[in-house]
């Protein structure tokens, strides 16, 4: 099967090569990029000389619809709803790593993505492809939203404890932390080495745009309005995300009441491991890797249940996902391409 | 002024002569170190050769009380109770950077630091170190109970809102963040550089003893019995705490009132910056030095208000409160000797 | 094909695991060690719960060469040589990742490992496995001494221009540097994140053990003895090595040509990249994988070659190489199982 | 005493700052940025908030010769050059911290810097900061060239082997590594924390411009002309350079021997502090201070004789050592205001 990928020199375009590489049944037959029109990729990456020394093209919807069956687009927001309505219309499969058709509120999507939204039919097509959650319309879907990197992180720790209905949805605190990859490949003096090392830092209070994500998808699973306090930081770290979440739990559980719940609901799930009692997992035990650990702490003195949910965030968080939900798309096994262990230490 | 330092070979001991080394009042005549008596103290902190190369001594108390006028503890649990009570009845001032001193419960002591409390007496005449706040108590007193790394950027940063009784004591969550040298020179599996770079973890949830001294604190402060969830992570780095603070405020307050409140409660305080609206503190901005950086914001979609609050731990969460205790202690600016600005980049 | 691995809790056992989890042709069947003999693999590297749940076994000799068909000794200095005798008297074939069979010669390696080394015998059976260099020897060999990292990097940076007979053997200078897993995972003081952090070291000038390896290399290449000067650095990073080398030219050769000879020296061989004129490989662009990247500048104004070579210690200096021997010996394509692109960023 | 700093924003006026707020005989009276004039400096640098609000002001020659005694520039390449002339007429000191009045030919100026070097009546006025040197020359100068941070550590280390003519004139190697700062606040892909973070790497080879600087020193100091082969790199941390440097000993000289003749050389020099035989010094060990620590191995094997030197490149390597020639002008103790304990760790 041929696959494009568009918006060619992000880091998200970069991760999902590494897994197509090896990927059984895929070739990268496309890479897209407009400001790179010409440039082999490994100019722009020199890791992969010898590689991937493909041309980057820009960008024509009409040759793409004809020479691929799939199209990832690894784009900024505001970029990919100008094409992804075309490709669906004519069929090819598209897998959005952007956030242009997350959100099913246009009013939302102009206040925190500043334009308006795609076309309402749509985004009524497009799955929100959290693939263990939503497997089977990710199977008959033509096109994926898939999920931004918080969002993974936070509603795999939150949706098990609020679809059995344990939590108030009152004060649900969202505590996150990820690696500077989380901000792209744009330089800024934020992420300039000299003043990001030993540094740590929150950014965006109140105005993350993966806050209306986060609340639609608990909403959708609590069949309530749920509102979250999510406050993001940095970690002078490349790689990694840690949800920390904090919710009251209704009545008295304990922790391995809950974490037995936990497994129970994702036992088939091959890329969530529910850990142990006594153990909270840590960002680099699921470095380079799709999966996600949750480990939980039923806090008896204050009632409060702390949920700490870890992915790399340009694996599970983005790219490793994508290629999941391709895989559950076509039929294939889920983990295929993507059944690489984490790189310790 | 003599003074001695106790516990010679921590990073608490080798950041207390950084300052001290230029502070115009004192000497360092004596440097406690009961593993390495007869070591010289550079061949430990090798970067201090030449600077200084005093011998250790192991410990005697009565030639101790002779010689010197002011003894810091920078020992770890458990060891200060064991000598404090002899030197302070001999009228020599005492500064314990450990936990001994710092809870007035016996039975919340021993539920956190497993062994027995040191008399009361002795407790009731320790004066918890928190500079800005009990200024007036550490003038006159004669023990100092130096504030733990995580109260003091915690405290700092909730004590005036709840002296203000503007937050509810329920569901305080403090989800605090510290660079890795809050877990001392000790090696341990966590701490080899291999795996924790590249690393982000939270550890000793619901456990933590800073839990306890927190708390205290808060419920001095409210006069009501506050309780917290605390969650404590470690960061790839050498230096910093950040607390992030959850408070539901009892009204609506936007974040321009409250940070007027902060600044008129720290007005005279040299070491506390309240930071401007819509700028949140990040910790390489305190790298080094003294200060305490607190950033607001008051999020009115949830109603609570986010308090972002960081310090050097081993300066203003260790060493640098504890001279600046003595420099209260002893009449002298506040500021004297660590009136350093912070290293940056 | 049935695999054991000895010396299971080291960081070279681990990344083994990493690359043979999905190879084709093997199943890790024994994992020993020593130390933790009952416990399962992923209770001491939690990063592989679920996956590597295997227990841990101690070493029983005639079993193991009953049930594997080859083993892999990631162990410490002065171990393998007290069982591979036996294994390899019964055809079992064993990929050597300790210094034990490198050596040729017994005086050498009593001054560099302070004991006596393997009898002679064996010795003389070990295939030094350096794969591009020693491919038909690997071939057929049953026993193989995979090459350190420090001598991986630098022998394969240097045999091209030695080969030709275009350097001076005089005056060789190898200025290297390392990431911190090539000191393992046993703990100590220089190696503590809070100290190793924001530090760059040089370490056991002149008597390090990887010298007389490098000498016997290229000695061998150039049919001459050859003293070389080494200077081995620690680089606060986790993985890398990079060689940075100076040699004279016979005469003056410009560096466009020398890229030519060193094209046409690995024009067959998938894992070394010769980069183009004016680029440099930087470390981080071999970071996981199993590539050897050279870059050569001719410095006309000094007269001598600059040479630089970089590798994933782990991988290339390590694992990868051994998995890369066994392909060999096993007549698969030696890419099998680690033709895995760089991880990056 | 009032001076002035020209070239506000970069991180060597940054470290000028913190070091002359504590400074006892001078006041920073204007802070002069091109691009910030009107902007309080502590806008730029927030960690300075409260401390250095001053507004940043554009550049007026004939006002700013009324109003300080002092200048420093810590301008970019080719700025200082324009101004310093009209200054120094004036009588105004004038520090140097750019490359603009180091070098003494023209045409080596041209051909690094790539623009006509200052008029020659300057340039013979200017004397070479290196404060351990050059002290008298320095104590009567008006003009300061202050080394560059590669040539500060290496000529320190040279020096002594040198001007006892101990070594051989060819077959110099330095191999040097400095932290991210060297390359100063300006972005760029390469130093990109996500591109940084866990990368090594090489650069400038043969072309970097501190190549010509270190030879004038090394050629003035052995009456001879001195050729060098020179390798820079960049760690992954922000401060200090190591200088590796490979010598031949024209005699065999034991490491005692040569430790003996740099302590000698250095006897009175507090910043220079020669280690004992069997310890290399580490860059954090002098890190945020003003030292250049040096250690020797004499390699017997090859009669190389390997200089070890580190320093901070921000502090001993321009900023520090910059305050230590303006007190050596005035006449003050030469470690006034920099006498500061390196901070570790």
């Amino acid at each position: 099967m041929n696959v494009a990928i568009i918006g060619g020199t992000g880091y998200g375009a970069v991760e999902l090569l590494r897994f197509l590489y090896n990927h059984p049944h895929v070739t990268v037959s496309k890479i897209i990029s407009h400001s790179n029109s010409g440039t082999p990729f490994s100019e722009v990456y020199p890791h992969l000389v010898n590689l991937i020394d493909t041309e980057m093209e820009s960008l024509d919807i009409s040759t793409l619809a004809e020479e691929v069956d799939l199209v990832f687009f690894a784009t900024p927001s505001n970029v990919s709803k100008n094409y992804i309505p075309e490709l669906i219309d004519k069929g090819i499969k598209c897998i959005d790593l952007s956030g242009d058709f997350r959100l099913k509120d246009g009013e939302q999507y102009r206040n925190y993505y500043g334009e308006k939204m795609a076309p309402e039919k749509y985004i009524e097509k497009a799955v929100y492809g959290l693939s263990e959650v939503n497997k089977k319309a990710i199977e008959n879907a033509l096109l994926i939203a898939n999920p931004g990197c918080y969002p993974t992180a936070t509603t795999l720790g939150l949706i098990p404890v609020l679809s059995h209905n344990l939590a108030d949805y009152q004060n649900i605190v969202i505590d996150a932390k990820t690696g500077t990859t989380g901000a792209g490949r744009s330089l800024s003096q934020g992420f300039h080495f000299s003043e990001m090392q030993e540094n740590f830092k929150a950014y965006k209070l109140g105005i993350h745009k993966h806050i209306p994500e986060i609340e639609q998808v608990l909403s959708d699973t609590a069949n309530e309005d749920i509102q979250v306090t999510f406050t993001p930081h940095v970690v002078p770290m490349t790689r990694g995300i840690m949800s920390t979440i904090y919710v009251n739990l209704k009545e008295r559980q304990s922790t391995k009441q809950l974490l037995d719940l936990y497994k129970e609901f994702y036992k088939d799930k091959p890329f969530v491991r529910v850990r142990e009692e006594g153990i909270i997992p840590q960002t680099k035990e699921v470095y380079g890797s799709n999966f996600c650990d949750i480990g939980l702490y039923a806090d008896e003195r204050t009632g409060k249940l702390i949920i700490v949910s870890v992915i790399d965030n340009l694996v599970k968080g983005a790219s490793g996902q994508a290629i999941q939900n391709m895989n559950i798309m076509n039929g294939w096994d889920e983990a295929t391409g993507i059944n690489q262990l984490p790189i310790y230490p």
